[in-house]
């Protein structure tokens, strides 16, 4: 009988917990406890179940949280409200609401110095532009989105950064495939990869994208293009491959792993089969308890903002 | 005008001060100064430079030196005395003597106890099969040949092991060339290189070999096998280039290159262009200063191995 493969299981529990020791190192320094504030104007299950999350994540780490549950009508005037309330430090909207184009004019509503997510234009405008700070002093530090950041701080944990090259060119000469374009995740996370100095390829249903900086990451942020590869020409050559497919019945085709990739999963849904053990080097099947740390991280940031501390990495 | 390159060029001179911390740590650990003799029974300029320079290296870092320069014929009974000279810790013969198969048979001649460049026959033998202590109880560490061990110390610090995974398998997932197929570099790196978990292409002048441990580094030593593969086939796709051509005219194919490929030299001569720096990652021009801290960390480990100390990293 063969040996067993040698892929490392990596959980995200591992990864948040020295985050979330980062982050306790910060709330230590602060003036004030920091207030996160949920609104939920939506029935739906998951909805509750990840405000429900994010309240129990806050109290166990010494924030405070507080959800409001208001209708979908009045959910404008709520968040109007605590734009303007010295007493909250950042918010957050459980969607859906109308499930129409009205959320995201209401993600927008939204305080930039409020937006706990990173969602807010200004701050994906600077993701995308490779810009790190809000102000020319560089004192305070642009937010990232949550999900793709935690994906960042995974790849730095399980080494797929390389701490000797200079900051903002550390992934200069990996390859990686992400298999997921949504606004929210896999178009930031393919972005601030190639801004790093990645090459990758951006897979959706229709296509498949190349993110880079040039040849000799000579750009100083990322350029795409549209490609006629296919999945089968990218993936071999792929040292990372990243997937969030939020299809029950998607398995990624594992037979296409080059030896010893890396695979990241961030769908709730497994999107690798367990023989993914038989090629990867490692292998992390899911990225929640990061995307909560970082939550709590980007909170402390906003906190650190309206204190008028100085940005620390 | 394009902007600059993101070439980060990492000198050896950087690596070995590291290294020379550590064996000085070491050094005050120990309840003797070590002490290498070296013999040099040639008028070659090159092995009387490399006699001053190691006896330098010794001095300035704490160690005792002492060249012994005898006539080729008396070599022999020399190294014998030198085996049984409680005084000596290490003994470095500077080849070629007579430059025949009567230099193997002097080189084998040395103790394994005073060989401090790690090429006795039993070394060799460990470091292909993968063995890494030299008794049952892994008190004492098996000494690895200079220059291979210097070109892992360098892959360590530039980031290219990734120590997130299991000691012995820090290289899985990536694919490296070594341009040198020699009994004394090129030939040991690949095994060392494959038994860490990397997949290495091999590359003399008569063919490529392919070194590896098996889909998922099942095994738990490499194989070796002979393709039909050429530079142009497995350049594009190595994460890392070493090259150890010791000829002046010869140059590496920069073009093949992979962008942010990672490239080494260890040859005297100079085997890649400066145009590497457009497409490398990380440039390490030359080793040779890491190779003599590693030959002082040998007989810093030879000097425990007397004293009886239990084997550290």
């Amino acid at each position: 009988m063969a040996a067993p493969s040698s892929c490392k299981v990596v959980l995200a529990g591992t990864i948040a917990k020295s985050l979330l020791e980062e982050v306790q190192a910060s709330l230590k320094a602060l003036q004030h406890k920091p207030k996160l504030v949920g609104f939920l104007a939506n029935s739906d299950p998951a909805a509750r179940m990840y405000a429900d999350w994010t309240g129990k994540s806050c109290t166990e780490n010494g924030f405070d949280f507080e959800l409001r549950e208001v209708d979908k009508e009045e959910l404008e005037e709520a968040v109007i409200a605590a734009n303007s309330d010295k007493a909250v430090d950042g918010a957050i909207i459980y969607f859906p609401v109308f499930g129409t184009r009205q959320d995201q004019y209401l993600q927008q509503l939204l305080d930039i110095s409020k937006d706990v997510e990173g969602l807010s234009h200004k701050y994906i405008f600077n993701m995308y532009q490779n810009v790190r700070f809000l102000d020319d002093a560089k004192t305070q530090k642009s937010i990232l989105p949550c999900t793709p950041l935690a994906i960042i701080k995974i790849l730095e944990y399980i080494g797929v950064y390389n701490s000797i090259l200079p900051y903002g060119n550390r992934l200069f000469g990996r390859t990686i495939t992400v298999v997921n374009r949504s606004e929210i995740v896999g178009r930031p996370l393919a972005a601030l990869l190639a801004n790093d100095g990645a090459s990758v390829y951006s897979v959706d249903i229709d296509n498949i994208q190349h993110y880079t900086r040039g040849e000799g990451i000579r750009m100083s942020r990322h350029h795409s293009v549209d490609t006629d590869l296919k999945v089968e020409d990218v993936v071999p050559k792929s040292d990372v491959v990243i997937t969030g497919v939020p299809t029950k019945s998607y398995k990624f085709p594992v037979e296409l792993l080059k030896d010893g990739a890396v695979c990241i999963n961030f769908s709730s849904e497994k999107n690798f089969d367990p023989s993914v053990k038989e090629k990867a080097s490692i292998y992390v099947p899911a990225v929640g308890k990061v995307t909560i740390a970082i939550l709590l991280r980007n909170l402390i940031r906003l906190s650190q903002n309206r204190e008028g501390k100085p940005a620390s990495n």
